[in-house]
């Protein structure tokens, strides 16, 4: 042992104190929607008391107490600030966080499990946006994500693409020639495939980028790098060794942007959803309502609903909100069996 | 999402925050010994402006500043203290540190690695004390362990066994019906068969009892129980769903407790290592003269050295400060090719 080793490893705690505070203000956050007022001075006691009456040797139960004083008074700031919030899956640094931000940076971004906690909290109320990732250049489109987003009562409100810069993330000032090893998501080394074999490192697979990032932070293992986004370097203290170490430079993952209620003035796209009548030519007829009105389609297809039936997902370049559009929609609508607009949103490219 | 679940979370990142508010406090504590006084104001500061400087979305610069200020004052008033340390191998809560808050809780226990970080960090001057398991009534005696010690300058201090109380650890409010697997150390297992079986439990092995509860603690998979001792319940803030649910009600373990210098006035045991001259008789003639001198033996064993050679450890109940004592060690030394006194020392039942 020597004060590096043991500088080294206060370091790795004070990461971990900070994403623990992190938690806890968001986690105190999203108590809002569920309380009549922010202040829950018999809970703050309560929790004060039982943290003080636990072991924790060398730590006095002041500074528990003083500690927890400065929380609390900071989740009462936050939860009365009330910054509205968007939900995305992964860890805090994911890509889909890079989204969020780049769609809109005053809002907060809270971390999810999964995209159908995503959806299921913005319909409680709980978050103000989510972000979806659609579809992006090495595994094309999401079918699962559109099921979700159909079978949900949320509304399309936005869309951004943005590029995917991998990059090599390693503890600070580990030593580079002796990385035999890389987590990642199963996705982001496929795509880094090249510069995993040229540097003849192991690849590992991890559930999340951001995640292994975070794993690697508090962990520490010798010899192991992570590929995620420069984000996921910023948030757990790692060092950018290698910028762009995946194999398309163009590589982009493309996200929608939810909400509760519809966006109000609409935008330069609208996404609709339908089941066509069961008869010859019904699609083709919907197709050349399109056509006649020279509305460009930007996407189309066909998934097998739960159901058994085939829903199509189609996204024209045109604003709903538009009397001539709705005008056709209207006619589209008269096509099908079952029919939706599940958002009418600006793309940003 | 509902409030409950919300504070369930907050519940277990706050048990997070303890946990590494304490290790924060324990390994600043540790940074005394390398250093020549205790404040470090660049330092501090270089910390709080990293902190500051990192991601962290809703939580404000300010309160970072003062949760860390809060932590620098309690670092330096722990290390002012400079309240004497004993190691144990493990996490929070183990048996060994029940062990170490037995034999004398004016010590603040400190979790280490392994046995030797326990030793090594002795030699260092970093920890006063160590405490190390010696033998169980489960696997008997750790040869192990007499080799590092016998291998190390550490002398024998103290000894106490304390009885080892299985309990079965679950998360608070958890449901005890629906509970399926059980983590703890393979022996904790072996030694819980019974209670095991009875129950239906699958048995997972985990490095470590109190680490068992701890990662219990911070994941809470569904239908999970933990068997660890009570301090780990403790530490963690787990409920003991059973007390006692080892096979063996007189389950006990002994530990040697080991410092960097002798007990200056010894004690009612006498730990000895010898190797004995190559020669018919040498290990009776050694033995009689314990008889002849009415000195007890209370153990002995012969472990093969890493030199290929047997060495000798002997337990014998008298205090080598004692004229007699010494004189009998004196005629036993002649007979040895090497003699080694561990160490003189009280024996707590």
């Amino acid at each position: 042992m020597d004060l590096n080793k043991i500088r080294r490893e206060i370091d790795r705690i004070d990461n971990s104190i900070l994403r623990a505070l992190q938690r806890r203000i968001e986690w105190g956050r999203l108590t809002l929607k569920f309380k009549k007022k922010i202040l829950s001075p018999e809970r703050e006691q309560a929790i004060v008391n039982s943290l003080m009456e636990r072991e924790r040797s060398l730590l006095s139960s002041e500074v528990i107490e003083a500690i927890y004083q400065t929380i609390f008074t900071e989740s009462r700031r936050v939860q009365a600030e009330a910054r509205p919030l968007i939900a995305f899956q992964g860890e805090h640094g994911a890509f889909t966080e890079v989204a969020c931000r780049e769609w809109n940076k005053n809002l907060a971004p809270i971390p999810c499990a999964t995209n159908s906690d995503v959806i299921e909290g913005i319909e409680q109320g709980v978050y103000d946006f989510g972000m979806l990732p659609i579809e992006n250049t090495i595994v094309g489109r999401q079918n699962h994500i559109t099921a979700l987003l159909n079978q949900s009562k949320l509304h399309i409100v936005g869309a951004i693409s943005i590029p995917v810069e991998e990059c090599l993330l390693v503890v600070p000032r580990a030593p580079l020639t002796q990385l035999r090893r890389v987590y990642s998501h199963p996705m982001a080394l496929a795509e880094c495939k090249s510069f995993i074999h040229q540097n003849n490192l192991d690849a590992i697979e991890y559930f999340d980028t951001a995640g292994a990032a975070q794993w690697l932070a508090e962990n520490q293992p010798d010899g192991t790098a992570v590929i995620a986004g420069e984000l996921a370097a910023k948030y757990y203290n790692l060092e950018v060794a290698r910028h762009n170490v995946g194999d398309n430079p163009h590589a982009a993952t493309r996200f929608l942007v939810v909400g509760s209620e519809p966006k109000s003035d609409g935008g330069n796209k609208t996404s609709i959803s339908f089941f066509v009548k069961n008869e010859p030519g019904a699609l083709a007829a919907i197709m050349n309502l399109f056509a006649d009105s020279k509305i460009n389609l930007s996407h189309i297809d066909s998934v097998l609903d739960s159901t058994g039936d085939y829903v199509f997902y189609v996204d024209v370049d045109a604003n709903v909100n538009d009397a001539p559009v709705a005008k056709v929609m209207e006619q589209v609508e008269k096509l099908c069996d079952s029919y939706r607009v599940l958002g009418c949103y600006n793309e940003i490219k």
